[in-house]
């Protein structure tokens, strides 16, 4: 790859190779160690009008640069967490595409029903770490690492002790999320997540939101939701943006 | 208003005041002067999540400063249009907030239920024309003037022609078209657009699409329709970014 890019926020601006979008990036931020739960950063992809997959697949929406990207935030990242439905539609790599230490690839799944080895690229090189509520566990056992997670009194997976769980008894320091929409909408109405890496592709995609779902998918978020963003940086490559944002309560900016 | 705003593409990065943003803008650009129909530019609000309205209304998204920059958008349009879907959702003025020569105001109807007088602020001070198939202008008939719109074989108006009338016999050359979603997807789907302005404000919305809608509605965009961007500016002010784009088909660069 011989394209350039520009990282045009903060200024100065100055070109750089594409391949090193996010390059420079330290996971988490010195001054965001926190040792009650991972610093959460969420990176997805999504055309000009907003829609993150064609009919569940994200994959034809960004471009060589933005994968590129996408692993560079994974080498920074101490894991790299998807929902179960987000494997379910399409075949999915959660690692690096060198060789040499990978990232935890960590599954979400409320059911156990997951096409680990069909859909996991790379299944075999990298430690895969399925969480999932106890009746779900047994599905899964003898074929990946099982965390059963504690639940919400509704039955879901309760993601804040997860994430808990997750830096206390894994060392995930660093834990970037790549979709689908529930589990980014989850995580950020619950104020779990920091940072949003958003690749915004030159685009336009149309459609009824069942065919081209957006990046978030969930009720409408309020004030008290960390739905508020404040652009920390900006990468340029052709006509693609490369935009992170960090979350807080509304009316509230934070770093 | 005392805000800054940065113009950061293209290079070289400049300070601005934030009520400048657009305001050397040139609509039509020398180069784009077609006397078939008019340069069409759409400008709309979205949050970083790919929503363009919160039940119906587009007013809560956008802050002072992108109110600011859709009026010097304005200033440079011989007309400004909107589809009467939007003109029902909330109140909106087509019109700058200084007195002067305004832009013609244009309002689409397939069906002549259109509360003008109590929803277009400025109503009084302002040229309007309502485009309309001629069943429904009678309905209008008195209340402003009308523009009895060619009609497609399946009956709805024929956007090509409407725009080649607008060109020849208004003398609009450049038109800026606020939407909504459903008349932004038909110019678009039918190469009728030039370029896209979109405000992305800094917020995460959620909620489904019947309450958030994206900028696009209607059917998926293929690759014979316009659908392919090329990043023209980029402003920003705070942490808002305006971002303008031309369209062209599917792999087809211009400007």
């Amino acid at each position: 790859m011989t394209k350039k890019a520009t990282r045009l926020y903060p200024l100065p601006a100055r070109e750089i190779p594409a391949e090193a979008i996010y390059e420079d990036l330290e996971l988490p931020p010195k001054e965001r160690q926190d040792p009650s739960r991972p610093y959460v950063v969420i990176n997805m992809v999504s055309s000009v009008d907003g829609k993150a997959a064609i009919e569940g697949k994200a994959s034809g929406i960004g471009d060589r640069i933005d994968r590129r990207a996408m692993r560079n935030l994974r080498s920074k990242a101490d894991a790299v967490m998807i929902g179960a439905n987000t494997l379910r539609a399409e075949k999915v790599s959660l690692g690096l595409d060198q060789s040499g230490p990978q990232p935890l690839a960590i599954i979400l799944t409320e059911t156990g029903d997951i096409p680990l080895e069909s859909k996991l690229v790379g299944f075999e090189r990298q430690q895969v770490l399925v969480v999932a509520p106890q009746r779900a566990a047994e599905r899964i056992s003898g074929r990946a690492r099982v965390l059963a997670a504690p639940t919400t009194p509704s039955g879901g997976i309760d993601l804040g002790k997860v994430l808990s769980i997750l830096r206390a008894d894994y060392s995930v320091a660093a834990l970037l999320v790549e979709g689908g929409p529930v589990l980014s909408h989850a995580l950020i109405s619950q104020c779990l997540a920091d940072a949003l890496c958003l690749t915004l592709a030159p685009k336009l995609i149309g459609g009824p939101s069942d065919q081209a779902p957006t990046i978030l998918k969930g009720q409408l978020l309020s004030a008290e939701d960390c739905s508020s963003l404040k652009l920390l940086s900006i990468y340029l490559a052709g006509s693609e943006l490369f935009l992170r944002y960090s979350l807080s309560p509304t009316g509230v900016a934070s770093r």
